[in-house]
């Protein structure tokens, strides 16, 4: 390799790194327009959300500004989608929550300091599984979990808000202690806030479901500008609600509001931790990277085929473990790519990652200069946007399609659904998890096996319940629908010699019918020697058929093949008119 | 059904349960010979056994004999196997030592009720499998698991003896804290005790190794004689060290010796307990449980093939069960179907379960009369005793099959010798079960594809790398060798389209040949159907074939057949045919 090539290659590989310097030498006027664009709706849209996540995962409302500015700078220098918006996500909130309320940490500076910590090692461990090309791990949370997870998660998100609401005091981060809690705080409802809160739910919703249309139909404003306005719409309950509260001096009639935020540039640092801290907050930080990725990559995914782009999931792990080091040195907390936010960077046109680069800008300007005027926002607006927000989360229906389909699926789903409102977010991703692995261990280890005969006309050999097939009273054959493995091996043995003393007297052949077979491992080989010197005891010639290449590569290490009374056919037609025509001869 | 057929049914199913009705009635002369001769053979090899064992586990010498008594009598009540010999063996002894070493009990009385309970609770655990039908959790126990980790148990077991040997004191229940303790006593060997361990252990393995040729080369002896001498050989080791002890009254000079063992019936009834020693003991009661009847049905099967006999392992359970709770009731601790035991019970021609019974008397006449000879009998003695039989455990075997025939189960062996020599028994047996249940995992979510192509002159299709097959340019057909579930499923999106890319431009049709997909979850199916819409937008028809029944089944409880662009075929060749004549037409 010459210097030039090397030269080249290294740019290669620093591009791969940092697609960044792929797409910013090209960066034309037309896409500066469209990302500007982009960056000030979504800057609008973010300032109440940012606040309200900070307070569902239990922090003080500048922290979720800070984690939605240098994130966003990471995640366009690393990231592969060209829309993913990176921040604050309910989820990851919640799962945030839940981590730190166990610490039973005193002042709010520990409490920001550990939520920091948790970025931080979240981060950690995603730039490792980057580096490490650990993507796959993600595939291990099946679809029906995440489903499960998420809608669970909703409903908790939606209830722990109820509170703000209502204006008592409540606790828990599973279904029974939010309600039992708030339950018994229901005589103590602060009513300016119910009001304050239901009017906000009201417009909300209305925003979210009829706002565009009213606009378009009844005040004849185009579809874009409808859409767009619909949009930034929780801005106007912001606005709304905070003027009220002002006006009415509502913080004296015990309305809860955001109150004193500090101005000024994000707090650049380490967060401060101790070894004990990280040993609590290294499981959490594990579980919030792997829901957190998997939550960015399918909205990245979904963005990404919808303009013909690909994403790439190792760089995305790089990507967002960026993210949450940078969230963690700027006084932010875990971060990741986010549904609501990035599908509207996405419609309001955003090209390229610079559209999350000018929001940054647009979010810093607000922590500096515009948070005094957050001081009468009440918490029970916040509560609201959350609420409407994590409603849409909450989709019942995989819980029907996964009955129609498969009762493992539905098992696994219901599982995670009912342990996550149980039990909590840890708890139920987890046994999500274990669950759906358990119920494949437990398919794969009773496997079905098929007695096969000859479709007529053809080569082709079909189960003799399904199908009008011949068979030969001297051959019997089984396809065997499974890897062969421990967990199944001695069940196999078991089943065969139960299948031949079952059948007819005359067997003279067992044919095994490999076709389904991926693999063989060590016991289930000694299992294939069992049954091999079992028919030989009885007289029965033992044969395989349809040995896919990989498996045969691997017996032939062995001596079983040396061993076996009978013959390896390539096809089960191989099979049958060989043993049919020795017998004729 | 009528009062005649009920009494039958009722019958069948009671012999079922208690097999001893079905052989009792038919008891011959010959077999009670058999069974008598049998039974004096294995008392006298098991009563320096039965204390030898206790020793490992940490116990009095006297609950080895007791738990040899009424657990011999339950199994053969209840067992299945007509030769298996039920008591303290190796592996489980010092799995009880492990076991109850870390709850720090101060008293031998405190010590020996824990390992009644621990008894009562595997009993317990096993008697619910069994009731449940659960036998098939042990296959999840692969045979190179149980491989290693009995190699490892009995080489742990060995050094734990040594240091009965040297005549120091030490502890530990893996390796490091093992070697340590005994290399931290190497200035304090008693030279008298290893004078009398060196003897024993050289005698020992003569008594296995020379004896019974020594026997008939020299001595003319017939073979059977000189095979029973050298089975019971380890008596006159025992006689010959207790005389040299009581006459130079070695336990004068610092040798340890059994001292006095109470005399009478075991102590009938319930060990007593508190809730937190059944809290601690619940784990280890269950591994036990497993790790004991894996050994015992394994045992119990290579005696029944020998004799064309069957055993059923959901019996087993039960038989088992009861054993461990007599055991619990009568002084005893854990208990199962021994090899060494069940070998000489089944040589020396014990024809029915009646074999144990005798065996029971005859011990129970050795704990009411007997034990005050043991008085002088030197613990090196027993422990040499161990050691000899532990090592014909020892076998590193396994380790090169498994490197030659897979590196997965390579890996799994590997892993669970290394940790249960470094980290102890309930470490390296739960290990070794998770690392061989993820490597399958890992395994299956990376599944082989092939493309595959017509072997000229049949109708069968194979990989085009291996064989010699005639292929389509406008046809690409995948065969998928992997069941398709959520831990694969994105990848083998991502693969397949990455094939159909990579192809030539004039692709029209791909054929997923589905002969070795075994199910497919809900996951898979939102797979195929994203597969099967971006094909759509690239112009690419998407077919199955070879789908087998459960799976098609399955298929058309969902949408997924009406959206597919192409047809589902029979065989792989109805597609070939179809799709090639169709281009022609």
């Amino acid at each position: 390799m010459n210097t030039l090539d090397f030269g080249k290659a290294a740019g290669r590989a620093i591009r791969g790194v940092l697609p960044v310097l792929d797409w910013g030498r090209s960066y034309s006027k037309a896409q500066f327009t469209g990302d500007l664009t982009a960056a000030v709706i979504v800057t609008i849209m973010l300032i109440p959300q940012s606040l309200a996540y900070a307070l569902l995962a239990g922090l003080p409302a500048e922290v979720g500004l800070y984690a939605s500015i240098l994130p966003l700078v990471a995640y366009g220098s690393f990231g592969t989608s060209r829309s993913l918006a990176v921040g604050p996500v309910a989820v990851v909130s919640l799962m945030t929550a839940s981590a730190l309320a166990p610490l039973g940490l005193d002042t709010t500076t520990e409490y920001v300091a550990a939520a920091g910590l948790l970025a931080l090692l979240s981060g950690l461990f995603l730039l490792a599984m980057g580096v490490l090309r650990l993507g796959f791990i993600a595939n291990f949370l099946s679809h029906p979990v995440i489903a499960g997870f998420i809608t669970a998660s909703g409903i908790l998100i939606a209830i722990s808000q109820l509170k703000h609401i209502l204006g008592v005091d409540a606790h828990g981060h599973a279904l029974p202690e939010l309600i039992g809690s708030i339950g018994a705080k229901l005589g103590q409802i602060n009513y300016p806030t119910l009001i304050i809160g239901v009017l906000a739910l009201a417009f909300l919703f209305w925003v979210r479901n009829g706002m565009a249309r009213f606009l378009r139909n009844r005040m004849g404003m185009d579809a874009g500008r409808a859409a767009t306005l619909a949009r930034v719409g929780p801005v106007f309950a912001v606005i709304g609600t905070t003027l009220v509260a002002w006006i009415a001096n509502l913080p004296g009639q015990g309305v809860s509001v955001v109150g004193e935020v500090p101005t000024g540039l994000p707090p650049l640092g380490l967060p401060t931790f101790g070894l004990d801290l990280i040993q609590a907050l290294a499981g959490p930080a594990v579980l919030i990277s792997i829901i957190g990725y998997v939550e960015s990559v399918s909205v990245a995914q979904t963005l990404a085929s919808k303009r013909k782009q690909r994403i790439d999931p190792n760089q995305e792990l790089i990507a967002l473990g960026a993210s949450n080091i940078s969230s963690a040195v700027s006084g932010g907390y875990p971060v990741t790519g986010g549904f609501a936010r990035s599908v509207v960077n996405f419609d309001a046109g955003a090209e390229t990652p610079a559209a999350g680069a000018f929001t940054a800008v647009g979010l810093l300007f607000a922590a500096m200069f515009l948070t005094p005027l957050l001081y009468f926002l009440p918490k029970a607006t916040l509560a609201a946007t959350i609420i409407v927000a994590v409603l849409s989360l909450v989709d019942f229906s995989i819980l029907t399609r996964a009955w129609s389909y498969s009762k493992a699926d539905f098992s696994a789903v219901f599982a995670t659904i009912v342990l996550t409102l149980g039990f909590g977010v840890e708890v139920g991703v987890a046994s999500g998890v274990a669950i759906s692995l358990l119920l494949f261990l437990w398919k794969t280890s009773r496997p079905h096996v098929a007695e096969v005969g000859l479709v007529p006309g053809s080569q082709h050999f079909r189960n003799i319940y399904r199908h009008r097939v011949k068979t030969d009273p001297t051959i019997l054959t089984l396809r065997i629908d499974e890897n062969l493995y421990f967990a199944n091996a001695r069940r196999m043995e078991d089943l065969i010699l139960a299948r031949v003393h079952r059948s007819r007297e005359d067997i003279r052949h067992v044919v095994l019918m490999c076709s389904a077979v991926n693999e063989i491992d060590l016991s289930a080989l000694e299992s294939l020697e069992a049954i091999n010197e079992r028919l030989h005891d009885m007289g029965v010639t033992l044969h395989l058929s349809e040995v896919k290449g990989p498996v045969m590569d691997r017996l032939q290490t062995s001596h079983f093949i040396d061993g076996m009374t009978g013959q390896v056919f390539l096809s089960q037609y191989d099979a049958w008119t060989s043993l049919t025509s020795s017998k004729a001869a």
